[in-house]
């Protein structure tokens, strides 16, 4: 043992029983995804960013494809319900074609560590497959938010739209305006 | 310089006239980013993969941005002109929706390798605005080939809905079928 470690060791003994472990473990993965991509992560760099042993992170998440899975997971349960909530919130069509114009203007485009979050995870699920479990249910999520309003095949169709026009928007050195974007999304939902 | 440096020498002296080294290094760096990511693309893993001494790709590309631009622009010199291709040859509405549908649940869901590369160069534009001159370039691309058929406003809201479709069909694990993909579509181009 080195002596910064058995300066360290106290904290380490106290955090040994933390509860909670797992979902430290899970955010601290996001972060890292977010700072240096998932090309960046491994179970090494993550241990070292929560400041566990890398042991500790392999009796709870025996793979990389496991953690990632969870991170992902973590951030849709973050980012699923918010979206949700502005469908239930809005009273008729006119309401919801103003919530995604705001949810496509506000939401995702303020945020560069969702986006950056959200393109990640479509980089790994477009690498591994596993990992298409996490963007179907995403989806599935997205499609029942916008089935409050719209039947099923129009929130699918929608979702897809709306994917698009994110994308395009946040990636774009001339995004649509507010009413290019409201234009956009009445073909469907007007 | 070592045994092998010294055997090496000759390929080495042979190539340092090497006419094209500089779009073989771009080819290189597409390949790089294929297999390891941008997260994973470095001056020295471009260098080490095309075979050449680091000095000649710092030469070519003084920056890692430079060289990721011009590798996701030699990308959109592939694929755009592609997709322009099919919409000139289409004669008649019916017929773009047609190449539309097969573009969707062809070319791009078929070769992992672009759907990677367009997801890749997408986090390293959400992560650093200048490469959105690359994606607002491919965005105008694909527009301008759908004005072959489509009024501007209506290319600009179908370059999104083609966007989202294929992410959303690439990354499911239930992918809307053609009949679907179609019913899409014709909302805007029908």
């Amino acid at each position: 043992m080195t002596a910064a470690q058995a300066a360290d060791a106290p904290a380490r003994r106290a955090r040994r029983h933390e509860p909670g472990r797992r979902d430290r473990l899970v955010a601290t993965t996001l972060d890292v995804i977010a700072e240096h991509g998932v090309a960046g992560t491994s179970h090494r760099a993550i241990a070292r960013a929560a400041d566990v042993p890398l042991g500790s992170l392999t009796y709870h998440f025996a793979s990389l494809d496991a953690l990632l899975a969870a991170a992902f997971t973590s951030h849709v349960d973050t980012v699923a319900p918010r979206f949700d909530e502005r469908m239930q919130a809005a009273p008729d069509r006119d309401a919801v074609l103003e919530c995604l114009v705001d949810h496509l203007t506000g939401d995702l485009l303020q945020s560069s560590r969702d986006l950056v979050l959200a393109v990640e995870l479509y980089v790994a699920a477009a690498r591994n497959p596993a990992l298409r479990a996490v963007t179907q249910d995403w989806m599935s999520r997205s499609r029942r938010s916008l089935e409050r309003h719209f039947d099923a095949v129009t929130a699918r169709e929608l979702d897809a739209l709306v994917e698009g026009l994110v994308l395009h928007s946040a990636l774009s050195t001339d995004p649509m305006d507010r009413d290019q974007i409201r234009h956009a999304l009445a073909r469907f939902a007007g």
